[in-house]
C-alpha cells in the first residue's frame, strides 16, 4: 500500500505534538483526571478501529503519550501504511491512567484526521490501478500540519506535491498575466533557477501547452480543468518531452476516466482539505 | 446566524498564523513569484465564494495578509458570521502582488476551511430551529487549531463545550469506572472543585442518570448514545435540575429528532472534524 | 492538608523551568563554576527549609534539576502539600557539582515562592475551620506563573478561582456598567453562554444582588467588600440558589468574622501577590 | 530617586508581556466582555494608585495594553521611577472597551509588582542616606521577570548585582570548598579570567578576608552574615583596595546599622522575593 | 551584477534578527548607553564601507534597527546586490542615539557577513564569464543563517542548490553504497519520487556516470573531484541528457579551467562558509 | 591548549542545534535517504579531520546525532580544545543510517566553524607566547551563534571579551562625544555603575589615556589603533593601575610586536568572523 518505514524525524513531530498537547491542557491540565482518579492508578488501553481504514498517524499517536508521560509503554499493532479492519486494535499503551487520559483526544485527533486522510487516498489510487497515473495532493492542507497530512498521503499510497513555496516553481495563470505572457516567465525561470528546483507550468488550453513546449524551461505541466478528450490530445502532445499532471474536478467518480487518458498525475486538495476523519476510540 | 463582532484577540490569532505562513514559505520563500514577477508589481485581488456558506476566517485571512506585508490593504466585505452566494466577494486586497501570491493559500486555507465549519454549523442549527436545543462542538478539533474552529462554531450560530481539559469537568465512563462508581466521582468533586467550574458527567442509562440525580454535585449531564425514548424520559427525570446533552449518533439526519425530546443541547465532533472545505478562490 | 498528588503535567512545567534556567544561565552559562571548580567534581547536596512551612515546589525544583542535568539523582523527602519544620530535608540530590550549582537558585526561588503561597494559604485555611468557607485565590499573579502559583495555592489547602479569562465569566461593575445594567448583562449571558462555563456575577450591594436573583442566569455572587452585617444577610436572601464568595478586605485578622457569615468562598489576591518567601537552603 | 529614562528595549520586553497576556487569554480569550459588552464599544479608562508608591511598571502596563490592541491611545502621568500618592492617576487608555479590559490584569500584575519592588527599595535606600552604601538585589528573583525587577530595583534607587551567572564571577563558600581553599579558587580566577569579568568572594570571617587580600584576584569581597563590628574591621582592613558588600539578615530595621559600618554596598533578596505588591486599580 | 529586488519576506528575516538582538542585548540591555547617554539624545549615523564589495545584507540591516525601534528612520543607499567602493555610504540611520547603538553590532555582524559571500560569489561569477558555468553554492552553510547566506549568493550573481534535505534529491555515494549500487538507487527513485523533485545523483567516475544515464531517473549528475579531462569527457558523454555539475577543489585558482569544461553548474561551500566578512563600520 | 572540560550547559546548546537540524530538514525531513535507503539499515560513521586543526565542536557535533535520534551510540575520541592531525578521528557515532545521514551536515557544520576559530585562536596565541598578553574576541561573531564561537575561541587557549551589551560597560569614541567628554561619561558610571560590572574605556591617544588616568572609575583601557610606540608609552603610563588591551590591525603578522608592547589583551574580532572551517569530512 505504501512506502515502508515512511515516518518524520522526531524534531519535526514532537514540536507539532507538543503544541497541540499544550493546547489540550490549558494552563491547568486535565482538571477532570486530577479532581477523580485515584492516586497513582494505572491502567491499559488500546485504540481501537471503528471502520475500515488505511491507516496513520500511529507513530504520532505514540508521540502524544510519550511526551505526556516517557513512562508510558507503547506498542504499535498496526504500523502506518496497513490496512485494518472495525474492532481491530492499532496500539496499546499502559501506565499511568492520569497520562492516558491526558493524552488521548489529541492522539485520537491526529490519528482519525492522518487516517482519513491515508484512506481516501487509498481509495484514489485504487480507482486509478492499471494506468500509469500518479494520484497526489496539493498545499490545500491544515495550516500547521502540512507535514503530517503529506505522509499520510504517502501512507495511502500517494505522492506529494510541493511542500512550500520554496520547494519548487508552480506557474500559474495569475503569474502568467502579471509577466505578460508564457515566454517572458519561462525565459525568467531560465535564466534565474538552478538545476535542484523542479519547474512545472499550468495551462488552461492547448494553444498555451504548445507554446510552453515550444519556449522550454519546464519540467511539468499541469493540465488544469481539462476535459478527457484535451488531457488525452495534450498527452499526445507532450510525447514524453515533460511530465503532465491533470487537475480540476477530481472525484472518486471522475478519477478513473481522467486516468485513462494518460496523464503522469492527477492532484486533488480533497484529499487533505475534506478527508472525513476516520473513527478511532480508545477503550480503557 | 451568530454573535456580532465575535473575534479573538490578535495576540491570540497571529502566531497561529505566523506559522501557517512559515510553513507554506520555508526558509526561501515564494521562489515562484521571485522567479517570475516584475520587481514593485502591485495588484488588486478579491476572495470570492465559489459556494453557498456561511462565511467564517475573514479576519483570519486578513491577518495572514497583512502579516506577509503591513502595507497591503484589505477590506472584507462579508464579515464572519454572515452567509454568502456563490460568486460574492469576501474580501479584497491591493498592494504587492508578490506579497498577495505568497500569503493566498493561507489565507485560502484557514478561510476554506472555518468556513466550512460555520456553514455544517448552521445547517445543523437550522434543522433544530423551534427547538430549545442548542448545536455545540466537542474537543474533536484540528490540533493547533482549536481556538479557531471554535470561533467558526460560534460564527455558524453553535455553542462551545470545553475549550480544554482545563476548562470544565467531564466525568466520562472511563472515570466512572477507575474511581469505583458514580458517588465516588461526585463525592470527589464536590470536595474539590471550585464555584468556577461547570461539572459535567457523561451517563449511558438512566439508572445511572438516577444515581446522578441522587448524588448530586453536577451541573449538566451527557446523555450518550440514547434513542429518542430514552432521552425524552431522562429529560423528563432531570426535570429542569440539571443542563441535558444528547450525544451519539447525531447527523443532519437525525438532529431534528433529537432535538425534540426536549434535551437542552446537542455536540457532535463532526462540527469540526469532518466538515468539507468552502470552495473559495483568489481572483487577481 | 492537599490534594493528594496533585500535580502538573511535565509539558507544562519544564518550558517555564527552561525559560528560568536560560534566563539565570545568560548565553555564556556559569562562569563561576566553570572557572573555579575541578573538572568533574561530584556533589551531593541537600535543600533545608531554615523556617516551618506548607512545602510546595519540589516536583518543580526537581525539574530544575533534571533540565539541567538529566544525569543527576534527585530524591524528594517532603512531597508538595505537607508540613516541614526548620531544619527538614526536602529535596535531596547528587551528580555532578557543576550541575547542581548551576540550577540551585533557579530551584530555590520556585521553591521558596511556591512554597510562601502555600504556606499563607494554609494559615488561611486554618483560620476558617469549622466554617463552610472555602479560601480561594484569583488571577493577581505573577505574570508567567499562574499554573505554578495557583498548583500552590492548592497545596496549602486552597481552592482556585478562575485559570484565565478563557476559563469562566466573572461579571464585573465595570460590564455591568458598560452593558446598562444587570438585566441585559445577565440575558447576553443566558443567551450566548453554553452549560459548560460558570457565570459569576459581582454585587456591591443587596439591590444588586436582588436583581441578580430576580433574573437568573449567573450560578454564584462575588459580595464584594461588603461589611460581614450585608454578607450574613446575602447568604440568608440567597438561599443556597447560588454560590456566595465574599471579596475586599481579607486579610488573616478579619477572615474568620467573614467565614462566620456562612459565605461558600472566601477570595483574596493577596495569596499568590503578596506571600512572603519561605527561607530555602542548600547545602552541599 | 532613580535614574532618568532607565528603561528595556523593547525586544526584551515584548515577549514578556505576550506570554503573560496568552497566559491570561487562554485559548478562547475574554468570553466575559465578547458576552456581554456591546460591539464596538469604546471607553476611557485610568490606572489610579490606591497607596503611596515609588511608581514602576509603567511602560510595561502600557506595552501590555498596546500588544492587545495598536490602536489604544495610551499615556503615561507618572513615569517609572517617581513618586505617586494615593489616588494618582499613573496611567491613561482610551480605546476599546473589551481591549482595555482584556489587557487590565495583566498590566495590574506587572505595575503592581515592579513599584512594590521599587517602593521597597526606595525604603531602603532612605534608610542608608547620607553613608556610603548603595543598596543592590541579587538572583533571587521571580522566575521570568528578573529584567524587570531589576529594573524596579533601579527605580527605586538601587543598584543591581549579576543578571546572570554568566555576568560575573561570585565565588561562595561551596566553591571555596570544593575547589580547596581560598587560594586555589583564586589562582584559577587569575588564569582564567577576562578584564571584563568583575569577581567577588564570599568570606565569612576576618581570617578569611585577610588570605583573599594576600592572594589577590577579587575586585569586591562579599562579606556574609558578619555582625556590625565585624564589618567595621573588615573595612579598615581593606582599605579601599577591594569594594565591599555586606549580606545577611538586611532589613529596614538593621540597614542603617550595616551601612554605618563604612561598607559599599548592602545587598538583599528581600527586595525582590518579599516586596509586598502595590495596590493600584483601573477605574473606567 | 544579481536578480533585481531580490529579497525574503519579513515573516522570515525578522525572528532571526530578533534572535541576534536579543542575544546581544542580554537580559538587561545595552548598559553602557543607558548609563553614559543622556536621556532623550538622538542623532544620525551611517554604514559605511572600508572596501569594495558586493553589497549584501542592507534590508538586514534595516531590520535590526527596525526591531530595536520603530521610530528610527532608515534609507538604504545601495542596495542589495550592487558594488560599492570605499567610503560609500550603504545606509543611513537617524533617531534615538540609544536604538541605534544598540542596533549597530548586530546589523554589521549580519551585513558584513553578507556582503563578504555577496563579494566572493561575485569573484567567482567573473571568473567564469563567456562559459555557460553557473556558480552555486552548497548546504554548508552557518547554522540558523541558510536562507541569508543563500540569499547573499544570489545578490552576488550565484545560484543556490538545494535549501535543505527536503527540497531534492542529492544521491551521494553512502546512499549508493548503503543501497547496493546505482541502479537499485535510481529505480527507487523512480518508484516513488513526484515530478516535482528534482534528482541529482553523484559519481566519481566515468563508469559510473555510464551506468547513471543508462539507468535513467536522475535529472542532474554532480560529478565530484574529477580533473578536467574527465569533466570534458563526462559533458560529452552526458550530451545535454542530464544537468551537469563540478565540485571539489572549486578555488578562484581553478574555477576557469573546470568551467571551460563546458559543465553547467560548479558548486562550492567556500563560497558560505569561508567568506571573508566585508569591513562596513558605522560613523555618527 | 585550553581549559580543560569547557563546556556550555545543554539547556543552551540544544535549541541553537534543534533549530539547526529543523532548518536543514524542513518540513519534509531527509527526502533522499527516505527514499533510496532501505529500512531500518544501521552504519558506523566517523568524522575524520582533513587538515591540522584545534578541535571544537565536538559535543555540539555530539548534541546533533543525539537530537536526531536519541538511540545513536556516539564517542568522542579528540574533545574539544586539543589538537589533531589530518585523518584523525575525532568522533565515532554508529545506529540508523537515516539519522546520521540526516544529522551529518549539521554537525560538520557547527564542528568545521568551531574548530576554525579555535585553530586560528591557537596560532595567534602561538604568536604571543612568552609574553604577558592574552588573546580574546570581540562581539563580532555569527548573529545567533555567539556562545559557541566564544567557546571555540576558549578551546583555542584564547580569553573571551563581553558576551552582550549586558555583560560590562564598553565606553567608545561614539559614547564620549555624545556624552560631551571623558570626565562627565566617567562620572556617570561611578555614579549608577555597581561593583560587579567590569568598566572599559577606549582611547585613541594618550592625551586621552591621561585624562581616563586622572578622572578614574574604569577597570580597563581598550588603546585602538595606536602603533606599538604608542602602545608602549600607554603601558608605561597605566604602570599597572588599570587592565590594557590593544585593538585594531591585529594580525598573526602583527600581533607579536603588539604584544612585546606589555599591553595585556589583545583583542580581534578576526577570531570569529573571518577563521576559515578547518575541512572535516564523514565517514561511513
Amino acid at each position: 500500500m505504501s512506502h515502508e518505514e515512511d515516518t518524520l524525524p522526531r524534531i519535526i513531530v514532537e514540536p507539532i505534538v507538543a503544541n497541540a498537547l499544550r493546547e489540550d491542557l490549558g494552563t491547568a491540565g486535565d482538571i477532570t483526571s486530577r479532581t477523580v482518579l485515584p492516586a497513582g492508578l494505572t491502567a491499559r488501553a488500546v485504540i481501537r478501529a471503528r471502520e475500515q481504514a488505511v491507516v496513520s498517524g500511529m507513530e504520532v499517536a505514540a508521540t502524544a503519550f510519550r511526551l505526556t508521560d516517557p513512562g508510558l509503554e507503547i506498542a504499535i499493532h498496526i504500523t502506518d501504511g496497513h490496512r485494518c479492519r472495525p474492532g481491530d486494535v492499532l496500539l496499546e499503551v499502559a501506565g499511568s491512567a492520569h497520562a492516558i487520559l491526558a493524552a488521548e483526544r489529541v492522539a485520537l485527533n491526529f490519528a482519525g484526521r492522518m487516517s482519513g486522510i491515508a484512506t481516501l487516498t487509498a481509495a484514489f489510487v485504487e480507482k486509478v490501478a492499471g494506468t500509469r497515473a500518479r494520484i497526489t495532493c496539493t498545499r490545500k492542507t491544515t495550516p500547521g500540519l502540512r507535514a503530517l497530512e503529506k505522509l499520510a498521503v504517502r501512507h495511502g499510497g500517494g505522492f506529494n506535491h510541493r511542500h512550500s513555496l520554496a520547494d519548487a516553481i508552480l506557474i500559474k495563470d495569475n503569474h502568467i498575466a502579471a509577466a505578460g505572457g508564457i515566454r517572458p516567465v519561462l525565459e525568467s525561470v531560465k535564466a534565474r533557477v538552478s538545476h535542484m528546483v523542479a519547474v512545472e507550468i499550468e495551462v488552461d488550453s492547448l494553444e498555451q501547452l504548445e507554446e510552453v513546449l515550444e519556449v522550454g524551461g519546464a519540467t511539468a505541466v499541469l493540465l488544469d480543468n481539462m476535459p478527457p478528450g484535451a488531457l488525452r490530445e495534450a498527452v499526445r502532445m507532450v510525447a514524453g518531452r515533460m511530465v503532465t499532471e491533470a487537475s480540476g474536478n477530481v472525484t472518486l467518480e471522475t478519477v478513473a476516466e481522467i486516468a485513462a487518458t494518460g496523464v503522469d498525475y492527477i492532484s486533488s486538495g480533497r484529499l487533505t482539505h475534506s478527508a472525513p476523519t476516520v473513527d478511532l476510540g480508545l477503550d480503557m
